[in-house]
């Protein structure tokens, strides 16, 4: 596994992966990296010969008092767990490299961004898409692959993406949870083993939400009843049963609809996301 | 000369281009092409083996009191200059191909983005760096050419690129006159002959700005005034004699200094710009 600090070299090698014929995959992270990016690295390497496992803790998209500080920072475990799960390259920039001095130029997703996380974090989604569409300039990828516990971004990606003709395939994987429904986060070695307990609540929440959304007569407003009762005792930023698409609310939902759900909650000074797709109606639960 | 007419077939043709071994030059156009348009494809195309004239006038960079509607089109003329000059190919997008439904991306570029220009057309320059974003990812260039009549839109341009790592040059070619002065326009077709000979203040605006700049202990404040004097019974927009990386204004300059001096004025409903770059005391002029 080749590493890569400088976005002309990352540049240089990915026109160079191109002229040889190889397609490039990109898993863009911020590091810390767990199962949930090992999938998301596994499905790229099935497919390119090149995959591209981007770390950087992208300072843009945190707000003043997120934990862009304390944010984790594993740089050995990663470039280990990159290269084990098929990473041709760790392109690892420092900040001075993404953001020079004087720098200031800035990609805003309309409506997308303002709803959800993005009333609860003014200016993240603006961070996100900037950094990936640098990110998406230095690596210059076929197909970039994003989980989906981050599904507002990922919904913000993809508009980004078709908007500014970038021409990468944009490919959302499964979240991935452990063994109790807790999906996977850099931010979970956060939790105190009594948080982790609480965490769970998260997940109850989801599936509160999905039966919810199978009963007869079910809106958006009785999922979101029934997901918040879960919840309690935790300080929630946001439950919401929305359209997969607009993120916009829901009327009266009906029997093969497609829905989302989500969740944001804290528990001390550690914010957790979660969300699931649903079906309605569909025999899969 | 090849003309495209999709995002997605510029794309393709331009990943050819580069398969076979050839370096891109791209020229940017709203079209109504003249003499400066055709003096950066003729730079471009003693460089590079392919060059592509993109003609799409732009609709996010005109404000709702701006001339979009009006704006001159002249596709069969825009075709036949450009492959004269040596076009290889015209990229001619129409806008719901640039502009889809549900488009909600927007770019911006900073404190270069909010002043002369950018003051008098809010929102202009976040309609200039989309739609040029738009284009590098359409085509895909090595190298890009603007004219320095639009000198505010070419530090915003490169400012953008090399934010985002868009890995593009930039190359800014001097301004194409009139023997008289007048800068090449696509708008001088609306003047009326008594505005045309109105508009050669602007050029003697600039002169006087230049001479004033030349003087023992001249400030931008003194050019300024200098400018303004040859623009009397003008609408001024502006005129300002500033930092030419920063756009920012000058308190005493003294020789060795480089300044830009620019004017915006408008003669009827027609709004006309012009610049030029001075080195404080040389012998130049």
């Amino acid at each position: 596994m080749k590493i890569v600090k400088t976005v002309a070299e990352m540049q240089k090698e990915s026109a160079a992966l191109r002229t040889g014929g190889a397609t490039i995959g990109v898993v863009p992270t911020m590091g810390a990296l767990h199962s949930g990016h090992a999938s998301l690295i596994t499905a790229s390497a099935l497919r390119h010969p090149a995959t591209i496992v981007t770390v950087f803790v992208n300072p843009t998209q945190f707000g003043p008092a997120d934990d862009f500080a304390r944010y984790p920072r594993t740089p050995d475990e990663d470039a280990a767990l990159a290269e084990q799960y098929g990473a041709t390259h760790l392109f690892i920039p420092d900040t001075s490299a993404m953001y020079p001095q004087g720098y200031s130029t800035m990609i805003t997703v309309g409506s997308l961004s303002t709803v959800l996380e993005g009333a609860v974090r003014p200016g993240h989604f603006d961070g996100v898409a900037t950094v990936v569409c640098k990110l998406f300039a230095a690596t210059h990828p076929h197909e970039a692959y994003f989980g989906q516990k981050d599904y507002q971004q990922t919904l913000i990606i993809k508009r980004m993406t078709r908007d500014l003709n970038l021409g990468v395939g944009i490919t959302v994987c499964p979240t991935i949870r452990e063994a109790d429904g807790l999906a996977l986060s850099s931010r979970n070695r956060y939790l105190t083993s009594a948080d982790r307990v609480t965490a769970l609540a998260l997940y109850r929440a989801l599936r509160a939400g999905r039966s919810a959304a199978h009963t007869a007569g079910a809106t958006g407003k009785t999922i979101e009843d029934e997901m918040l009762q879960e919840l309690s005792g935790l300080q929630v930023d946001y439950v919401a049963a929305v359209h997969p698409d607009t993120l916009e609310p829901l009327e009266t939902v009906i029997t093969g609809d497609t829905i989302v759900l989500l969740v944001a909650a804290r528990l001390g000074s550690t914010r957790l996301i979660d969300n699931v797709i649903v079906t309605v109606g569909s025999d899969a639960y």
